[in-house]
């Protein structure tokens, strides 16, 4: 029999990747990137003359689209195998990017009629204008005394798909009035696979308050939040959520044309980015948390029962794998923090230094500060340049940093910032551990994981657990991909469950990072400090950063 | 009659400047400025063999007798006027600048034997290596609950005389069983202009624990610290004491022909830097501090009593102006902060700014941290990064900074900084005021108080007083030329007093920085917020800052 292989395609912020992947190995044998022509639309529609308002993220569908048709072809040519041989597609995308669209599929935003009309368009995840409609949503929940609030750690996001209706509702309910269906980007491009609509429950369970056992809010509560949404459910949604790693269908005669797969070939239903790449790095069973780091972290991590854990961004039965409670935390800024240090607090000296040498300004960095010893530059930071997301789900939090004197060097604050984001991510296993959720491993994926060796063993350090990385470097992707092999199934030559395919598919590097003891001792000196100062801050002892934060919007607001 | 003027010399840390001063008007009629040839010796003696230990800090005499030959001709020359209308001569120099020497004055340092000893050389002020000697007087003398322990806000500093002559005691006892004379550089120089030992009570009272009332501590307590140092007072100092102002002699013929002043011309006793610039400003009446700040900032302050104000340095009767009780106090990091900042914290693009409109970083980034609000940045600073020697007097707290986010910008961290220097200042201010001590108005001297109208601009409005700006750019000699006027004295042109002397002579700019009332009312909400910080962290809310200290120590011990 000939080899099978199976493509797993990622839809990111920027750009689609499609990574073809050898169903026994799990080895990937050709990728294919394809940028989106309108990548995020913030500041007008596709028409150039329709503004979009403050933190405002829109996409475009046919920029999805062509990520199919580009993308699927490349990587078949590249590998050179024929398409018979693909036995399944599965993709993951980020979520909650979410859009209205008719009964066949058709998205407002493409007709005449929408096109001008903002809230036609997808709404990207970052989109962050419905604000005031997560307010009021959080206050209603928690006043109803709603069930679901402690799943998501107390408070519905802005990005999640409640918000984002309520916002159309209020600001355009002709488009709420017009569309048959609100549907996420992961199930819309399945859909566009295999021509019929298929839903799943990730998506639904993490950014859709939905839970397998009480399903969605009552209507009486979506009539509270606003008399049209009462019948959200029943009208603008599907009822029916399948399984992660079910099949969808399989590809039309319209994807086949447009993609070059066979007629017939499984098609998965959608997975989000995140949760998608649980299997990637060979996770299958509960104790092991996986670490999605970028810009910010996710946390996703398997457990067997439902427990309410401070801080989590949500729990959701299945949600990540069959059988378990997938928990979501993380943290809302990482690299995010490093990319603030260096664009703004670098000196010229130090550019220059790498120029001369010809090296990343972050390689520079990071050479300097692999010098210091545990605790020699007396600095210690609170992580929270974008608010804390995580134990303490308290978006009014700011930065903090300690210990400075005149000595004090760039590379001890560079430094500095790296271990707070350690330290937070400590708080946050700490808090699912005493909450009852036991963490043993910890995995890291994304590419700050492969790239800075330094860093993964402050984190091995201050957690002292070993830290395995993800071998591939197309996480979701090949996370998709390992999905795709279920949806097959295994008489097609995939496999019979996530975790057998996991187990033969999903890796990680041969090199981990083991703690040191003698760092972990230095280590829980610092995050003693570090928890004062947290508990401190974040729990009220002193709130002068909400204070702050308040007389800063009162500066603003003053013209 | 012909004009009379006066000569004022100020001898900073790398050089000294002589001032030919107008008697009538106070104008500055010519300034020479000579640098020190050898500077400040911190790694070698001249030998260029004798290597010198960890925070030594040295200086040569000769250096110092060059600012006498070359800088008096200078400014006589310049101003094309008779040496016989020169009435009088007077110097200030850095406190505490102290020497060992012979009983005819000559400096042991200057001789063969002892020319390859360290503790034979000036020990300039920021001499730091007598730290351990300062901790063992600090732990005695407050044992032994010494009287003087309070007038100096509890702490004897490692700067100061006792701490160095101790040094001196343990490391070199021959040179202390050799040397006649123990004695301040700024009693020094005047005693080569007159021939004749005379010091006065400024440098005595703030750097030698002597008091107007009580003399100087006892035999007992000096035996305590050092058997050798039982008679140290009577055997190496000298007990006549001037008053600021007194003629400590005239011109000897030596002098003369080194100085080209006439034999006989007044000469004022010695002074402090700081000290001697209270009637160069004009101040003659309690209720008036002076800033002069620079790197740091010192305030001296006039009050009719002696009250314990926490964290002063030190309150000597008669210490600035006769008749007063002076108070000083300061901040251990101002300038440095600013230049810290700039070293360490500008980015490129910043640099790269500045350089191509041909402006000075601090200049561009005033422009734009003067485009605030204030409280716009959300950010707050505790102006700790050397320590605070004000208030709290403790070395070992460290900088803070607080309320950063991903849209924190450089400018807005330099002006938290600034903000957090008035805030320092401020607490100084009301501490004296809380102990009994008024202060209605404030004056500033020093470069940084006539280059940085923002600044002074953000002191008025955190201090809620108005500040007047010294006229001269060189305060401390136009000081010491006006204490000269009174050594030299109203029959021979000169004046009666410091009082009338500084009326006449003493100076500041039309132009004044005026609290500007919305600024008011918006920094006292700020200065709230700082001071929940500055006594939280300073007062053992969370003592975190040691601990990380000592932590940063033992890391750095580990090897």
């Amino acid at each position: 029999m000939s080899k099978k292989y199976v493509i797993g395609v990622d839809f990111g912020t920027l750009s689609g990747r499609a990574v073809l992947v050898e169903v026994d190995s799990g080895n990937e044998i050709a990728t294919a990137v394809k940028d989106y022509a309108h990548g995020v639309m913030d500041k007008y529609l596709p028409d150039g003359k329709t503004r979009l308002g403050n933190d405002w993220a829109l996409q475009h569908p046919d920029d999805w689209m062509r990520v199919f048709t580009e993308t699927i072809p490349a990587v078949i040519r590249e590998a050179g195998i024929n398409t018979s041989d693909v036995i399944g597609i599965g993709v993951d995308f980020t979520a909650c990017t979410i859009m209205p669209v008719y009964m066949d599929g058709t998205p407002l935003c493409l007709t005449d009629k929408y096109k001008s009309n903002p809230h036609a368009w997808p709404k990207l995840w970052k989109h962050h204008a419905a604000q005031e409609e997560a307010n009021r949503l959080n206050a209603i929940a928690f006043e109803r005394g709603e069930k679901f609030v402690d799943r998501y750690g107390g408070k519905q996001s802005s990005e999640w798909a409640v918000a984002k209706v309520m916002q159309i509702v209020n600001e355009a309910p002709e488009i709420y009035d017009e569309m048959d269906r609100f549907i996420e980007a992961a199930d819309w491009v399945t859909w566009q696979l295999t021509g019929i609509e298929k839903r799943q429950i990730c998506t639904a369970g993490y950014k859709g308050i939905w839970n397998k056992r009480d399903g969605y809010p009552s209507e009486e509560f979506f009539r509270v939040l606003h008399p049209k949404l009462e019948n959200y459910v029943e009208d603008k949604l599907s009822s029916e959520l399948l399984p992660l790693g079910a099949k969808a269908g399989e590809i039309s005669e319209k994807a086949s044309k447009l993609t070059g797969l066979m007629l017939g070939t499984a098609v998965c239903v959608g997975n989000v980015d995140a949760h998608v790449s649980v299997p990637a790095v060979g996770i299958t069973e509960p104790g092991k948390v996986l670490l999605i780091m970028g810009t910010s972290t996710c946390d996703i991590l398997l457990g067997t029962d439902e427990k309410i854990v401070p801080g989590m961004c949500g729990v959701v039965e299945d949600g990540a794998m069959p059988g378990y409670f997938a928990y979501e935390a993380g943290q809302s800024c990482v690299g995010d923090h490093f990319n603030w240090f260096v664009k703004n607090c670098v000196p010229a000296l130090y550019e220059n230094e790498a120029n001369e040498r010809n090296i990343d300004i972050f390689k520079l960095l990071e050479e300097k500060a692999a010098k210091l010893k545990i605790g020699e530059s007396g600095l210690l930071a609170l992580d929270w340049w974008n608010g804390n997301r995580s134990v303490l789900v308290d978006a009014d939090l700011t930065g903090l940093i300690i210990g400075c004197t005149l000595a004090t060097k760039p590379e001890e604050i560079y430094r500095a910032l790296i271990e707070a984001t350690a330290f937070g991510q400590r708080m946050i296993i700490e808090t699912f551990e005493n909450s009852g959720v036991p963490i043993n491993e910890v995995y890291a994926c994304g590419g700050i994981t492969s790239k800075n060796d330094f860093m993964m063993q402050i984190y091995a350090d201050v957690l002292n657990k070993d830290i395995k990385i993800a071998a591939s470097n197309q996480t979701p992707a090949l996370g998709a991909a390992i999905f795709a092999t279920v949806a097959a199934g295994e008489e097609r030559g995939g496999y019979d469950s996530v975790y057998s395919a996991a187990k033969a598919m999903g890796k990680v590097k041969d090199k981990y990072f083991k703690p040191i003891e003698s760092n972990v001792e230095a280590y829980n000196k610092l995050f003693a400090e570090y928890r004062i100062l947290h508990d401190f801050f974040g729990r009220g002892g002193n709130d002068v950063m909400k204070r702050l934060k308040k007389i800063k919007e009162e500066a603003n607001n003053a013209g």
